[in-house]
């Protein structure tokens, strides 16, 4: 049961509340967002839950039978829409996220963003600490990397979406990226989940590679619950016995987040199917699923590229592929 | 290597090739299908394939590196369109196959026929004999639904899709059905895909739970090397770790199979999710990725439906789909 | 619910039984075995099982609450043996089965039944049928080598065991096949398993490369249900996203199956894993984990062995395999 | 390639050597563990390895072509024996770490350890820190019931394994802790690894719930080749299509790593199927594949523990499982 408490409850308000539902043997547990403050009840008893909804300090009340209670639907009068400083992304906005798997060099960076200026794509992806198989591979060029990141995106009005890898780079990444991105590898990482929920920016949750629909939504509920509503949820292919590809994209998944949770859901054709040529047709297919944005890897050069050259789009193609991107939004929304 | 052998071949213009390729010690299998004549050549000697090419009696050579020879995209030019009697699957057409899971009864057949007559759909789909886990479930209704299908189907036009479980079923279910519909069970069947090569009919052929690309088209081979080109291949679900669905549907496979074959791929969102509230949004996805077809579980009642109820569509909610079929085919055409 | 009828059953009894059953709308299925009659009965009601249980002509009566009924632990008491004319295979009584992937030559077969004399081992087995993903592989030496196999076979007392891909292939087969296996691809080839059921041989009956133990059992229960008792399951690995191995043996599933069913249990070390020098440790670990018998690839010179030579053992790495066995038999005997 | 650096190198043979690999375009990363300084080297060009070999400096040169080199049992001679202070694992010492899945209070920890003591066990699992799916579960008693877990188990003797889920808790937990545990869901959080290797603490690493052989040895590297060398690998089950069990125990895994590593390889039966019943079988299998421990739940009160109960043994169980662990592991010395 999720509890949306009253922007203006008093203090005795809220302890009439909590003793009401002590009496009804109910476990509270007090929330505050950057948005709003909740009380997430656990517990079994049957009760009317309109003697509880009509006591004062409450906004508003709803049974949440899922295992996870605020990032579910249930609740939610609508679907969340996340404003990353202007940009929106949910609630019938769509937003494409392009860019290299890694940030390589100053001129890497400007020229990919001249190219996301010139095709209107607001958020850049791209990596400074990536997470590597080997310890021997490159590892990114880390905050220095970052910095020189933000400061040529700042000039061209571009943000910045990059992965977080552990607890201790938020702080000194914070000024500089406008969404942390929590990989595959960290979706049940929750010391990081837990830590994402205390600042107020917004987060790119990506699921884990044998990760369940149940377990993505459970790890959002870990970043809500400590405070932050600002999430999205990212598809971006799972194992399974196939090996024509890399990953297996999931779009089931995204056909089954968006009915559960409220939050926006993002798709990651690159990583997905992980092979250069099946990029579009795999994007427009998430877009036709309900997907809320794209997160895409293009290269000025994908044949040197670092890390995962074989699924980066080039630019021509790129720009074939946001043009359709286009036409296929066109066609959702008339649906 | 696939040799093309041209319509009026001599004998001594085929011993000649023949010999050419023992030379270079290739061994060949001479393939005769309702269409064409073909050598396929298995061998690993290097050569220059122009001095086979120039060959008298030959129309055309390519060197297939695939496991699968004859259902590759490396020889032939453009794609494969199937003709079932005037209905056109493939290279550019798509078609929509709808129906019940099982054939129940006359009434049932009757109410369907129509819903598919009103909304200009050809081809219905509908099981009489059912592969069912369970020995103590309805196994359908076998030859005699067969028969009943068949009769209000011709009356109407409507072409028919059903699956074919054995190879004594095949000649007393041939005058009553289209389609040729291969089960994901019998995916390896390689005994009853043997004798479907040997009638002029088309086969639907569905992957397997745990089959991969190359074994879906490895059974493809099959039907084509006996003798039937007429082949639609089906993508219908794979098995992963996930259970907030029946089955993942899995689209990279319709992405990959319509890059590595010249054949039409369907794809089955009922069962490839096996949720009815998300088949639209899988179908029109799987229209995105580039499906020739659909193949899509509809009932005048899905409440009381036999087997497979909870992924049946009723008619209001089948024909909001054909309607958001259409707009999507014209998107892909477009693009 | 199962209930075992009592061999002196009369046909008014049986009626009388049949009637009580319908009064309480339960559905029955006569089951006649090569040992015994069975009602299956499948309802809902709720009732008191002694009202049915005292009636003239049951021998004993059990709820079964799976899905399966006959193959089910539930009912039965104690564990089933398979006699396979002398030789026994369950119920405290293990068997090793050996041979090579395919028939290949009568040397081949002479060699390998020295071998199995030598070793004290009972079965043999090896392909005359041999399912494979490609048309233009070498498929088996067909009804012409089972015949010579077998007159081998008789000659020196070594039963048989070879896989039977159709049902036209039952008839030809039964004089000289003393177990019939089906392959994991015909693990759920529903009528197959039924004509199986009518034959009196007993069947080894593979899992599906991703069949889960439900569909396993329900596959035994084809073939129990019509009128065959003589049944093995056998595990043989099944398909994940791991690629180090050709399969991933599965003794899970050995152990699941060994409490929900009284069948016996044979692992296949060879296709489990697919890895010949892994072989050796993942059949002691089947043994351990409860195995009623092992089904080893074994052949003369692995190196130029037909289909699957890099998971056969050859002859000294076999022999030292059949002691280690012998020893960790008699371990888990004393346990 | 590895280069086992001599104990008494100096300056100025170590410069030597470098510039050698410098000249044949070897990339050399120079790592000291607790133990040993070990240049690898990695180049494609080809070359006569006793051209470096025989350099002065050098103790020992091998070429390593898997992707893991120090982990790999390609350059050392033998295989590895971690010494938990007296307590060997690992080269044919074999040792059982028992406990409950979570530290609940100090009189379950006592009589826990009492248990231990009496059956001869020298090592104690059990979580004070605990990975939950969802934030509203329990996460453990922290750094407080380290503590007292830690002050009970060296007044009798008993070694403590447990889990660290980040960075953050490696210091604070140091001196509490004999074997750090990295559980399945951080086997790829790379942070973590790094910094674990740079303690002197063994390291029981988890395989990943989709985690592939080579992975897991890949993370395993990054331990090593930041200075530690004390590492354990452990099996805990993988993601499957399969619901008869929590997961998949897989087996053949034990059996690949002890071949493509000198590292010891642990058992996590309770994990791996997750069904107490069964654990047995699957312990002592686990030893015939050739596990140099087992890692098992064992609860005074399974039905009251906390988190996974139903995968804990209770005391009579566990005894009798320790005495045929004894039996298993005479008869694996035998062979």
């Amino acid at each position: 049961m999720i509890i949306q408490l009253d922007n203006k409850i008093t203090e005795k308000q809220f302890q009439n509340i909590e003793s009401a539902l002590m009496n009804i043997q109910y476990k509270t547990q007090h929330i505050k967002t950057q948005f709003k403050e909740y009380l997430v009840c656990i517990g079994k008893k049957e009760f009317d839950i309109r003697s509880i909804g009509k006591l004062e300090g409450i906004e508003d009340i709803h049974r949440v039978s899922d295992q996870y209670k605020l990032v579910s639907s249930k609740w939610k009068i609508g679907k969340t829409m996340v404003d990353v400083d202007g940009v929106k992304i949910g609630n019938g906005h769509f937003e494409m996220m392009a860019g290299p798997c890694s940030i390589e060099s100053e001129e890497q960076i400007r020229t990919i963003v001249a190219h996301l200026v010139k095709n209107n794509i607001k958020i850049m992806r791209g990596g400074v600490y990536k997470p590597r198989s080997s310890p021997y591979s490159f590892r990114g060029l880390g905050i220095d990397g970052l910095k020189i990141f933000h400061e040529i995106c700042q000039e061209n009005g571009i943000k910045i979406v990059t992965e977080v890898m552990q607890v201790s780079q938020i702080e000194p990444m914070l000024p500089y990226v406008d969404i942390f991105q929590v990989g595959a590898r960290n979706s049940q990482n929750f010391n990081l989940l837990d830590e994402l929920g205390k600042v107020d920016k917004p987060v790119l949750l990506k699921r884990g590679m044998s990760g369940t629909i149940e377990e993505l939504l459970q790890s959002a509920e870990y970043i809500f619950s400590n405070g932050n509503e600002r999430i999205m949820l990212c598809e971006r292919g799972i194992r399974t016995f196939e090996k024509a590809y890399r990953n297996t994209l999931d779009l089931n998944a995204v056909a089954v987040l968006k009915e559960k949770s409220h939050l926006p859901v993002i798709v990651d054709p690159s990583h997905g199917i992980g092979i250069r040529k099946y990029v579009e047709q795999m994007s427009l297919a998430g877009i036709m699923v309900g997907a809320d944005g794209l997160i895409v890897e293009v290269h000025p050069q994908p044949e040197i590229a670092f890390s995962d050259g074989q699924q980066n789009l080039n630019f021509p193609e790129a720009e074939v592929l946001y043009g359709k991107i286009q036409k296929t939004r066109e066609l959702v929304n008339e649906f």
